[in-house]
């Protein structure tokens, strides 16, 4: 089973951005996906799990990820057999 | 632990729909909800769950549920002493 998280603050007013990332995802990954989670939180947290495993943390990286970054990451974690495609294609490797 | 769950045929394109449900529930119960669970499926399904008791069901009731109906259901739930007021919402209380 396929399970991706998005916690966010409320407090910080996040629902709009958790809420568009998760329909980014359920876009691409409607055949591979199985839940998609919202769970509101507070203090500032905006994380995002697949499978478990965190693949973005706000206060990790100091920053939302770009909606292509982070398709590419979920990708990695539930289907990494696929080829994304031309529209969502992997950012340029960071040095 | 309050749970509630949206699924939906992603062959019907219900996505937007149950996006936007989704938020509404999540703006709504952003207090008491701990989990909104979106989860992609075929065959025309449009289903919602309360911690694990079907609140709505399309085939049953052969229509998607107002959003005020849906929020008066799923309140009944997960937060049966709270008022939901004249805007759906009672505001939060400060801490």
């Amino acid at each position: 089973m396929n399970r991706v998280e998005i916690r966010y603050c409320t407090q910080c007013r996040w629902l709009l951005r958790a809420a568009w990332m998760a329909q980014e995802l359920l876009s691409t990954f409607e055949q591979e996906l199985d839940e998609l989670v919202l769970q509101p939180d507070t203090g500032g947290i905006f994380e995002v799990r697949a499978n478990g495993e965190l693949v973005w943390s706000r206060k990790q990286q100091g920053r939302f990820p770009e909606i292509t970054e982070l398709k590419q990451l979920v990708h990695d974690y539930i289907a990494p057999e696929r080829d994304l495609g031309h529209a969502d294609r992997k950012p340029a490797p960071k040095s």
